[in-house]
């Protein structure tokens, strides 16, 4: 039997890993400091607790688990004798892997809703399943990266968060562009332009507006009903130069006029805030079909600068406010905002820009090679020394003739490689050999160290 | 709907995600500085990939992932018509959750034959899936955490593994009892006493004598058709004092002279080591029915120690040499050496004594309390710069009365408490509380920052 991966998963090597932990350690210090605490939950729910949570598409994409031991004693008969795939499911299925990171929190909240200290601020970074088509850059195993404060609806949280994502991409060596609207400013302009019951379509449509151009809105828009004047309200609203100008548009719309005001409260809060990247209001950010109530985030790589110019993504982070996270398991009125970092995403964009280059992964800079089981023996102390100076090392487990040796370590690619032969076993003096440069010195175990820790 | 956690898992909250975290960085910085490799598999794996690889009580176990979309059309109709759950199974689903790290690294490796440099030594710390009769102590998803050498039989291996554990648990804070054993000296055993078929029955009973004393052993082994004068031959075998007197007993059966050939050569490879616990060759160790074939391991707590005295314990740690890792996948002559940590018991055991009080796990140390608008807004701008000098602090998101504050703050038990209100404001003098002892002080934002970095 040949052994193959399940389709839409990886092995991660230790590359990856550690460039992958290298990210997640960056960003984990950062929530610290913010007081933020880490949470786990675990990868198996109740499938009750998914379904329903992410749309008809969504329910079709959880991985359900098999019901263990006789599931077929408690099958509904009916959906079998229909051949019902669907009807069956719940019947023979009651746990599913985790979809995000987010229904998991708000269950974690209402299950502890009595110990814990609110406003609770919690980050999360585990992996995530979803039987999605795999394609180029979407897999079925992948990492999600939350933050989020639940209990408050203070406007010091985004501001918090914003901070966040400015030092958290400052820190990882990317220069981003930080977006900020508010979804109430989306309602605003539905009502604005006559069509407050359109919200969800407009913007969804405004969403687009990158890709499709105003051209391509207008057409859209007007499939939705709206008239050439209420195209051009959508776009006076959009091409708004600062919240001041559109607070004159918004003079009659109370919802709007509130998502300005939240909006200014953000910005007031982050004055005289040192930014290391750009910050903006962007009014045509919509974040597509997603839950959102308040302020919204978007952050992608700034393409501006020109070591970056060539990178080509979409959004690496992304979030907002949700009125009511927990209202689904029937705690009510408990508002929360949270960021997400695009994990994978920003791996690529930091692999990309060579971002990984000059960072010491841990990983073994010596090799001792020995000739001769007497020389085994002897490296196999030596290299106990060089451990106990916390330098990564390993010993190849055989004494082999040079060539052999030499060629093997040519193939591993070490830096350093350490000879013992007889010779140098009676001498002391290790052969001690640059693999980069070819330099070959003869040196006491103690100067080998000292080299290595300089 | 009330949402409750599946059955045998957890939610673990950031204290126990941080002291788990603790454990495993050690325990990774070790792996890396012995030369070992990360590696992470997927949570998924072919189901064909898992069963008969765990016996039949493990198939039973393993978490079967239910195929997606119309999954009745491709089922096992005879099956269904049998109402043979068993029978359908395979026809219904593809996929199963991992059971362990090592059928996983077999696939690995066996896949990445040709792009490996062998030996291949990796490091392996994620969690598995089991549906057991939940339990205290036994959960459904629990970490597993192993380290292993592929395609090398030197027995520096050994050597190293066991330098590994001893440096492990000194790091940890824990005295163990490292115990080696040979599983060529107990086929040599079973030959001794006059039963070479009974290899694996015998060596199960002998694993038990700790639980059931030679009394038991002696009873057990009779059952097996083994007389008195067998037994006195197992139990000289196993109470022999040292290698030396195994090996008169042993003059005449090749394969325990292996063995204690195999433990000899270890031994010289650790002369001169200075171990930080005992290390014992134990010839009554079994490791059960496991599937070693040469050397074997196992850590327990050493309670001879009278800080440890109290704790009861099991094995917190185990392995061996297995001749034929990759066999079941069509590679052959792979042989590996390994060793377990077992993080839940080691996380239990360090808890019980109180090992993890004295970390710093990077938890909120300054809590902002603001007791107006302004202040608020002041103190945002205020804790940037202790979080600038990387200090972990959180800002209550909300103005409030002092008493509600202060009632907030005992109960989230920070250790200091910065109180700003407009007096505190206009003075540059923040209050600065400190929780534990109750001392206070009116500080500048500079005066605090300082303190709290001393």
């Amino acid at each position: 039997m040949k052994p193959k991966l399940v389709r839409g998963t990886r092995d991660f090597s230790a590359e990856i890993v550690n460039k992958r932990n290298y990210i997640f350690d960056i960003l984990r210090n950062i929530f610290s400091k913010y007081g933020f605490n880490a949470l786990e939950t675990p990868a198996m729910e109740a499938l009750n607790t998914l379904t329903g949570k992410y749309g008809d598409e969504g329910d079709q994409l959880l991985f359900k688990i098999l019901n263990n031991g006789d599931f077929l004693s408690k099958a509904n008969k009916n959906a079998i004798e229909k051949n019902d795939s669907k009807q069956l499911t719940s019947s023979i299925s009651k746990r599913a892997l985790r979809y995000d990171l987010t229904v998991p929190l708000a269950r974690y909240v209402v299950m502890n809703q009595n110990n814990i200290s609110f406003p609770y601020k919690r980050y999360q970074i585990q992996p995530v399943w979803r039987a999605d088509n795999p394609q180029k850059g979407r897999y079925r195993e992948f990492y999600q990266c939350d933050v989020d404060i639940i209990g408050s609806d203070s406007l010091i949280n985004e501001a918090e968060l914003t901070q966040i994502y400015d030092e958290a991409f400052d820190k990882l060596g990317l220069k981003v562009i930080i977006r900020l609207n508010n979804r109430k400013i989306l309602d605003g302009l539905a009502q604005y332009c006559g069509k407050p019951d359109l919200f969800m379509p407009i913007t969804v449509t405004i969403d687009k507006l990158d890709k499709i151009g105003w051209d391509g809105v207008e057409k859209e828009l007007q499939n939705l009903g709206i008239d050439k004047i209420g195209f051009e309200k959508v776009k006076a609203v959009i091409n708004s130069k600062d919240l001041l100008e559109l607070k004159q548009l918004f003079s009659e719309i109370n919802i709007g006029l509130e998502g300005i005001k939240e909006l200014e409260i953000v910005k007031n809060f982050l004055e005289g805030y040192q930014f290391k990247n750009e910050f903006k209001i962007d009014f045509s950010l919509a974040r597509g079909l997603s839950y959102y109530t308040g302020c919204i985030y978007e952050v992608e790589v700034d393409t501006s600068k020109p070591s970056q110019k060539n990178i080509k993504m979409g959004s690496i982070g992304g979030g907002g406010r949700y009125a009511d996270l927990t209202g689904i398991f029937g705690l009510k009125d408990m508002s929360g905002v949270g960021i997400s970092f695009g994990a994978a995403r920003i791996y690529d964009v930091m692999e990309e820009l060579n971002l990984f280059e000059n960072i010491d992964f841990n990983s073994s800079k010596v090799l001792f090679l020995t000739m001769d089981e007497a020389s085994l023996s002897y490296g196999f102390k030596a290299i106990q020394k060089v451990r106990a100076a916390g330098i990564s090392s390993t010993i190849y487990p055989k004494s082999w003739k040079f060539q052999k040796l030499m060629k093997y370590a040519n193939k591993v690619g070490v830096p350093y490689v350490v000879i013992i032969g007889s010779q140098e076993m009676e001498s002391g003096k290790l052969g001690f050999k640059n693999m980069i440069n070819g330099e070959q010195l003869a040196l006491t175990i103690e100067e080998i160290i000292n080299y290595l820790l300089e």
